[in-house]
């Protein structure tokens, strides 16, 4: 690190804040930038970024805008909530699954372009930063990671807007002044956090919902959708087959229609302090109770449970910013064995806030009838095994109590 | 078990299966029979138990009837909340928590008036038997155990409804046909399975809910209650303290009037087979979210990541019958330990289905608003600190991408 | 179970109690018997059981003999060494690992004789039958199992020897009496339980050791040898390449001969009961310090972590006879995902008893001299970093110290 | 950290290295220092200490040397003792275990002289920085921790040696050159690494053992000792009870005198990177194979086996340095639950090298020979309950089988 940048590539929004971290790095370093604009779904126009870009003196040659819905939902959130993935119990991990895979551009557009270090715009205090460093370390151990706002000293609206205006960045006239809070948006999740959130105690104001109608606002009549699994991941919607990305898609929209997908959550960041957090899943809450739905009719007891003690641990490294990691891809394994024969559909009945599964079949489905039945079952399961069962079960805990009537 | 069983003690509901069971008992051991009714919540008028098991032949100081709601919710619904416990991502354990107490009640009654048996009318394809029969062999491992589901050959409707004439058992009208799906309940919830139910994947009817109002028919106005907790349980709601089955009462009122709890799901028994159940939790869906929100506050990563990857096997030992294991007791301990400060008050948001926190506060909070803020935060931070902490957590990953590089 | 099986299957050693068992099937039930008698390097001439078997009326067609060493170690004993598996700390699954391919040898063979059940030797309060069972079942529900020593009343040597005679079955002199304890024996192991073993207050005599001379008699010089590993197996000792069963062989005689490996047991059996246990491990005893030797330089901390923590679980699945399950599967695949990089050489020390690591290399170690280097780093390591990585560490508990400050 | 510190409690050993940083302290800081040395057992004499410090001007009432050996065993080595603690399967944390309590010691010494600060000799590459640092926060979030080997500009043994030279700091002869190698002692083991231990791939040279002979050097007489166990904690050796100190200085004598407790390792430090240890653990490694003996007979397989699957999570934390966190004070509590019964005497064979358990007994004990037993067990355990245990466990691979036979 101790050497200057020669050529970075940035993580570049086409906003006021990467626009001045551009311009940072050109003043600050002298060297040239390369510029990745991913479009993960979070719902702006890309195209004025080039411009931005453009206008702030990047080569078109080094303006990169990237359609990468499809591998983000494919290759990141789908493997995820393979997994039941939630994080602290409720937190779907929406901003922690998008880092990775930006950092991955980052370093293969620094390889492709012979730059020596890559650069972001997350903060010193929060968990991004950490997600976009490890992830680029794991890929390329020699390369440099630049996170100004760890650097310089613009340590205030005030002079952000400063050096903004002795450079020339275009300053959008609601920029002006500071946000209410701050917003990070892909395909999965809105979040929005800071300033006007940082008091637990008060529920936040409904203007801070940007995804999703409110449950009171929601429609009167309950919806009902059936999604189909293959191998743990849906692939089609009221049995149309659809892309990963269009899936999640149509997802969000019944989501926001019926008000589903809110969390107002207090959450342990990697660095040590807590936060509180407003997010917004709206499909990806509807995916995670349908895909327990279809795991609950094809996964046995041994391969759920196992499964379930993992998943915290699973969370927890996406949180920290192990995707990139041998554990994380070890935990993907073991995952990805289960859900071999989690297919099938399950049907969710959609009301003012709420998914619930209501029905699920499948043609490799581990519940039998013949077994459960409260009817005569014509032999499937004969009663009296139970009872050796229970008895070679017990056998230990027998063998303890009279131990303890013993030494008492 | 070779030897009969000379004086028994029979959990008994007054209902007609336990009364057969109660019948069968006197006439194919010739034994003396102890009755045990408890008021766990369930909603009934248990005297009338009395007057039935006076009229089977039992001796009114044979017969004990008891409130243990209290006990129930302190002692066994309280702890298992501790660790938020849920069986296979989304089952709150509402019938599985209540056995091991019955359990034991009969045990203690079987000791004071020297009976070498308990007898129980769980059948044999579920887990209650296993329970039941875990729990009192734990507590006294030479006491027998009868289970004439196991045992005798009353096995259909017809020939227990013959059992019942022929031996002067009075059957209620509704009671000679075939109950069209099975149910447990108790202060915690209220369980159906079984026949009509038994298709996974058809949507359960309406009539099939008995603890809450439909989503739909709830009202059209979210309403905020709050919860206080000392040590990791609910004291007091809106301020106003109550005991523990009070708290609990309370909250199931809330639950049924918003919609709250109810879960239609497919499970893994112990004993092998899926079943699906419906459950109605309202009290207790709307306790758990509290309980996650005051963690969220009070809680540290260690501390409560700890606790969530031990939760999954902690539920299961609850759900297969383990209670009065020493590995659920080392549990219980950890958890304990963990619940130290969880102390504070939770805000909720009950709306048609849903219950969300919005809100939570607590002197012992650990959420630092001058760590976390946005704003300036007077020093309390370093983000330099932020290059180091990532630095050396990257190491490892750097070192093991030399190697891939290298070797590949 | 319940209709008389019509061919049968019979895991048979040529020894006395498995020729009792096959007359046995052949006068209950009137079936025809296939006999299959692996070698799994148990150290027994097999020749003798095929005329033992034509002598009790098998069809020579029906006799299978079958040499598996090489399918044992490499499918069943190396891949549960690359979880350095061991049961309850100590014990290193001899029989355990065995168990599996007996039985899918049997339901294969039944399969291609068109038989309906398999029969097994084990008695009805070990875990073998389990093993045995949960295997055969799991690869063919449909199969029956035969476990005669559940069904028979043969319950005392002298009715077992009367039966033989009855049955011209040949005794073998030292069979008439009881034998002092019961051995079992593959490539792997050999253990020993039972009658003059049963205190385990008491030292085991040293004739119970049959495949280790003792650590007094062992050699008074130590040996060296280095053992070379691929993804995690051992594929060459001392440079020289050789199978899979060829190295455990070869590891059994250095382990033999400095009297390595010897366990002296008390063990939780799945059936519920405490047993002892002496076993002698001699090769896997060594295999064990040596993979644990490569993997100290080729598996990170993420890595090495996670295994540790789930290996006693799957040691405890393979215990208790879940090697083909879906968890097991899925902790095989993590464990496999793993090995990717383990690979290198191992030297050992042998002496007395002990075999212990003195060195290790490989070209995909992940041990940098340049950073952990007490000399000059040349900048590989920036001690500066440990401050900022310690201080985020810290920021939780400093959290966590103020309040308990503030409360207490 | 901004501010200089005004007092300062330094963990002193009267070696070069600390009295270097004792003068520094006071030259780079002008402030004043109290030293703490602290006898941990490392086998040396404190008193020099004392002088050395007055020599370097501190007041005598800032000296203090104490014996902290009882402590360190009863309320760290033993504890951790209880969990059978190993990091990464085979070492047994001596030098991190002694951290903690020096940290305690320094904060509340700085408590009582009104000191702001601690300071410690570990360099920035170790493990030993972070634990003192994390021990200190936790128990004072706002004492300063200075690290002077992270901060000073005395980067090689000519400057340090300069230095000492320029301060008149007392320099033993054999203290100019460099030591081969680095050393760390107290009551539970001996740790050397560095610089001639750096090549993993060399067998360490005899002369880097201090605490042990070598095995070739040991008896050729096995001997036989006996310990005796309270509640997980040894209490005795050959039924003469100790003190936990005591206990362990005379298994030391034992493990010195046979050779027993070398380890030659190669592990993941925290910060990172891996580095090479030889350790010796004489006493400890002996405890250790006794307290899995007596666990054998006194735990039953549902303690035993949730011990050993958290317990290299409680080996990590200790390694990690967080001995003061709410989680290893959980894992504690359940490990503390679980030794409620574990009393008892294990009987161990010493000879060149190896502690063997050769017998273990208790008036707590699980152990029972009329279940185990191959003789009559006069209906101890009925061996027909084996069938409905193995059924039900088989039913759901069964179900498996079913189905996949059914898909594929």
């Amino acid at each position: 690190m101790s050497s200057t940048p020669k050529k970075v590539v940035l993580a570049y929004s086409g906003g006021l804040d990467t626009s001045i971290i551009l311009k940072w790095l050109q003043t600050e370093y002298g060297c040239e930038v390369i510029t990745f604009t991913a479009d993960l779904g979070q719902g702006e126009e890309l195209e004025p970024a080039r411009a931005k870009a453009e206008l702030l003196g990047i080569k078109p040659e080094n303006i990169h805008i990237e359609d990468v819905r499809e591998e983000f939902v494919r290759d990141y959130v789908f493997p995820m909530f393979r997994a039941n993935a939630v994080y602290e119990g409720l937190y779907l991990l929406g901003t922690s699954i998008a880092r990775p895979l930006i950092a991955k551009r980052l370093v293969e557009l620094a390889h492709q372009h012979g730059a020596d270090a890559v650069a972001h715009g997350a903060t010193g205090k929060g968990n991004d930063q950490v997600r976009f460093e490890l992830s680029a370390y794991a890929l390329d151990p020699a390369i440099k990671v630049i996170a100004p706002w760890r650097l310089w000293d613009l340590t205030s609206r005030t002079k952000l807007i400063e050096f903004a205006e002795q450079n020339q960045i275009p300053i959008a006239k609601d920029k002006r002044g500071e946000a209410p809070f701050s917003v990070d948006a892909n395909l999965l999740h809105t979040s929005s956090e800071g300033k006007a959130l940082e008091n637990p105690a008060e529920e936040a104001p409904e203007y801070v919902y940007a995804r999703t109608v409110s449950p009171e606002e929601a429609p009167d009549q309950p919806e009902y959708i059936e999604i189909t699994f293959e191998k743990g991941d849906p692939v089609a919607i009221d049995g149309q087959a659809m892309s990963p990305a269009t899936i999640l898609t149509r997802l969000n929209e019944y989501g926001r229609k019926h008000g589903i997908g809110r969390l107002d959550f207090v959450e342990n960041r990697f660095v040590g302090m807590k936060s509180r957090g407003i997010y917004e899943t709206p499909g990806g809450t509807i995916l995670l109770e349908a895909h327990r739905g279809i795991e609950q009719i094809t996964l046995d007891s041994g391969s759920g449970h196992l499964k379930d003690g993992l998943m915290p641990r699973y969370a927890e490294l996406i949180y920290n910013g192990f995707w990139f990691s041998p554990e994380r891809e070890m935990l993907q394994a073991l995952i990805d064995k289960s859900q071999e024969y989690v297919s099938g559909t399950v049907r969710l009945k959609l009301y003012k806030g709420s998914a619930h599964t209501v029905g699920r079949w499948s043609d490799q489905s581990l519940y039998s009838e013949a077994h459960v039945t409260f009817e005569d079952d014509a032999g499937a399961y004969d009663q009296k095994d139970a009872a050796g069962f229970i008895r070679l079960n017990a056998l230990r805990l027998k063998l303890i109590g009279n131990r303890n009537a013993r030494v008492k």
